[in-house]
């Protein structure tokens, strides 16, 4: 069944059991955004043959994959979501199942981290788009800004980097998939594709972090972003909205055993340039930084320092390879 | 000039004079709702080929429409702007002309407004795609729904029906505005084009609320909703919410001096079924909606009263015309 033989009214009575109640069925959505805090939107959107596709990508991964974008966000911005609306241009002859599994993955994601869908519109169009906006709350002294990173801060990633794009490498390459019976080459490719298809939005290191507020004896900025665009593009973006540097540490790259088990010639630059893998930058003084990373666990690193000179650089700590000036070209280009 | 030529760090320095200082550069924008507001979220996708095109749209008049459809569902449920994002999806051979001349034409409805642009996100697609989420704040005594129209209510419009349609005939068939040299007739169908394409969100009816409401010595709902899928559409839609009926007056349907002028014999379904015309169905006690309509002025009108039986009848006072039910059939079809 596609959606032109549903209608517009079927396609509302299927999607209404997805959102949360007596948010639909006005002209807008009305949320309650907790006293004193800070309303935080963020708008991510998602297109068929650009961001997803059906060789890579099932719906529900494009549902899942969509709302974990948006969540990241308000993660990276210190915010808690209150919900998010959905956007939709579908095509007439997209069949009818494919739309539901999209809301399934959604909701399956936004359950996970305890929020919901509030509000929508939906319209035809020659290629499928999901255009997505988060709102959050966050209290005003908790806000993650980009602009904050103070010199000496150590900056934290706050998992591996690079899986996400190695995992879709494997979806494309179908040949880079195959010939092997080693169950932990297998298990290794799987924790890559599974690092593409669901990433996770990183809204629980939030409570670690206030934690670690009300544990010092002193009040800190953290400044941070997420990596959605790459690692090294996180850390220039930050150092300009900073007006700052930093030297980050090769040895320190927080490189995955899968990753380095399946891809060893391109790990690095996997993990510098992927994106996609929805982790937290994050800067703050060095002794909070170690009791996060602690925290934190598998993966989380301090992978650098930020300095007064604005120059961003990478540096090989063991001196076989060449200093290097990290730049926002190298990234992922949208045009 | 292509905005393939401008890159995508060039096509947001060219955004970025149309947003509002200090919301742009994070993950998220932070936003401020005043105290102990409830917070109200609307999102609104135009296609290009669908709701607007090269024949009938300038990209000022993309812009200028695009805030306004949100604007006016702000309006409709009873809140005051706090800010929109923008998802555009753009094709590689897009003029920079036409993406400036769209923000230019946001930025013109969102000052006459008094808000602004706060974020968004920018993606390539085969076709352009407008994906607008407003945000809006209102006091929780003064949300306008869906569903609280009251028996014996009055049902308001807040001005004149059908002339957005009627100007979209007349641009699409060029034949229609040919051959006259009547100065009045020409400046009616200039009217009916202009309707179409900078149609008024009625966010100054919000104050005329308020001041209504003071004066009043009694507490009343206010139930409605806004006339973008047609005025048969609000009025079906909200008795369907309220679980109330309807008897709309043929006579007193709010139809232009232009409307009918140079469309006499279709006048009456373009004010009933043309849609787009964003203005507000309202339903509240008569004798506060005859001082709402004295004080609103041109084009607003009582066109009928909630019943108890759930019918929605359109009779005719001067029996003519048969009685016939209004359904959400008859109107506007996405899909």
């Amino acid at each position: 069944m596609l959606i032109s033989d549903l209608g517009e009214q079927g396609i509302l009575r299927l999607i209404q059991p997805y959102c949360l109640p007596n948010t639909i069925g006005d002209d807008g959505a009305i949320l309650h955004p907790p006293a004193g805090c800070e309303l935080v939107v963020t708008t991510d959107i998602l297109v068929d043959g650009l961001h997803f596709s059906d060789r890579t990508t099932t719906p529900f991964d494009v549902g899942w994959r969509s709302v974990a974008a948006n969540l990241s966000d308000l993660a990276a911005m210190g915010a808690t979501p209150l919900g998010i609306t959905v956007g939709l241009s579908l095509p007439q002859n997209l069949p009818v199942v494919w739309l539901e599994q999209l809301y399934v993955g959604m909701q399956a994601c936004l359950e996970r981290y305890g929020t919901g869908i509030v509000g929508g519109d939906l319209t035809r169009s020659s290629v499928t788009t999901v255009a997505i906006t988060a709102l959050g709350a966050v209290d005003r002294n908790k806000i993650i800004a980009r602009s904050t990173a103070q010199i000496d801060d150590a900056i934290v990633v706050t998992g591996y980097h690079g899986d996400s794009h190695a995992g879709l490498q494997l979806l494309l390459k179908s040949e880079l998939n195959k010939f092997t019976d080693a169950d932990d080459l297998r298990a290794h490719r799987q924790r890559l594709i599974t690092a593409h298809q669901h990433p996770q939005p990183r809204l629980d290191i939030l409570p670690i972090l206030d934690d670690l507020r009300l544990s010092s004896d002193r009040i800190f900025p953290i400044s941070g972003m997420d990596s959605s665009d790459g690692l090294a593009d996180a850390i220039v973006q930050i150092c300009r909205s900073s007006q700052v540097g930093a030297i980050i540490s090769r040895s320190s790259l927080p490189i995955s055993p899968a990753l380095s088990t399946v891809f060893p010639d391109t790990a690095q630059s996997s993990t510098l340039y992927g994106g996609e893998d929805f982790e937290l930058v994050l800067c703050l003084p060095k002794s909070i930084a170690l009791e996060l990373v602690d925290r934190i666990g598998t993966g989380a690193a301090i992978v650098g320092r930020i300095t007064r000179s604005t120059d961003v650089l990478l540096v090989d700590d063991r001196r076989q390879q060449p200093t290097i000036q990290l730049d926002l070209q190298s990234g992922f280009k949208h045009f």
